[in-house]
């Protein structure tokens, strides 16, 4: 496997996976990871990932679970590129695709109800203001340039059959946003979970899985707390992160 | 002070309140007084509590609180009565009304936005099959017999003044159904908190607290966590029951 300029390969810590990443451009960070670790995927699940970046997600999921295809949809095409070779790179590609294409444009790439899971890992921040440079991957990855959460959660609600999965991490002060917009979508939210740093600490994460046609019965799991105290991570993050 | 049939008198553990229950009828639990120490009563503001029941909620944020007057509204007469004996029994009367009339009816019986904060510890429970007695105390308390939730929005909104703050205690499994119904009442929920009754189980409470016409900003609390062993309550439910 020849690395491209400033690519690393790291350890995924599962099945003994790993993954470029390019350390200019956008890293996966834990979101990413908590998100693979709280989707119920079932056995046999046709899995989409929209905006999957470095393709972490559907890696992990092909790694812990029983789905029986992955596919990671990225616009960026150096970040798709580098994403298929992490795929190659495990001898994963009858398990995983990984398509260039835009998220906004998902359910005419795949067509419609062609999906039991969808994940997401969007971009968190509505504002642009201050963007230097709005092109760049790093932008792309954390503010709503090139998609919003809107379009994300349109999309996945037409790639899902009736009774499909959507789970996504976002930040808990979208939460009101995410959950009104997810009905106009009747994806209906099942089970949430609040991330926070530290046990006295706002959430400043959260995960949320919904159904799409679901009923209305929401559960809230126990609270992630991540460091036990200051650098030391919980014994769960530790289960997730597989070391 | 005279009690009536099964009435006692408990101890509010701030500034020497008293309070009368019925121990036949619905007697307050650790939902009102969590709530009465999350909402934001700022000084001088007029304070609604929608069904007060036992009227604890006016009572205890008239102790916690520099919010110039309270008024308690509650359906049931007799509950009323007694709560207008409790109000009595702590010399509050200049501070405290307890009103007997309808949830449904708020906004007409104290007119639109005439309060700057309302809170409300309403029946959760939609589902009134299986109950034996719909008409008894216990029931109309927990169950969506006489209100529900549409109701307590649609009344909190309109009897809030631009800018003020709806403060509910409600079950996490409907939470999405809150937040989007408080969405279609311009209640912008801003602060949530979820109660867990140890640290690795799901929440059974929610407290959330919303602005009319407010921002979309959500804040996702420190959760709090009851016991910290089976039988042992947190240091912070010490403290806001207050002792």
């Amino acid at each position: 496997m020849e690395l491209r300029e400033n690519e690393r390969i790291d350890e995924l810590h599962r099945c003994g996976y790993r993954i470029i990443q390019n350390t200019k451009k956008f890293c996966f960070g834990m979101d990413a990871v908590l998100l693979t670790g709280f989707v119920s995927v079932k056995p046999q699940a046709r899995v989409m990932d929209l905006g999957t970046g470095t393709g972490v997600i559907p890696i992990l999921l092909e790694a812990k679970t029983g789905g029986s295809h992955f596919t990671g949809l990225e616009i960026q095409s150096e970040m798709a590129d580098m994403a298929r070779r992490s795929v190659e790179l495990n001898h994963l590609e009858k398990k995983i695709d990984i398509v260039e294409g835009d998220i906004r444009e998902a359910s005419k790439i795949f067509g419609r109800a062609s999906f039991d899971v969808v994940t997401c890992n969007p971009p968190y921040m509505e504002n642009q203001h201050g963007l230097k440079n709005p092109g760049d991957e790093k932008a792309i990855a954390r503010h709503e340039v090139l998609c919003t959460l809107e379009d994300v959660l349109r999309e996945a609600a037409a790639l899902l059959r009736e009774g499909g999965v959507f789970c996504m991490v976002h930040r808990p002060r979208r939460l009101a946003e995410i959950i009104t917009r997810m009905a106009e979508r009747r994806l209906e939210p099942k089970r949430m979970r609040l991330i926070h740093p530290m046990a006295d600490r706002e959430a400043n994460m959260v995960l949320i899985e919904a159904v799409k046609g679901g009923g209305r019965q929401l559960r809230v799991d126990p609270p992630l707390i991540v460091y036990r105290e200051p650098g030391v991570y919980n014994r769960e993050i530790h289960e997730i992160y597989g070391y």
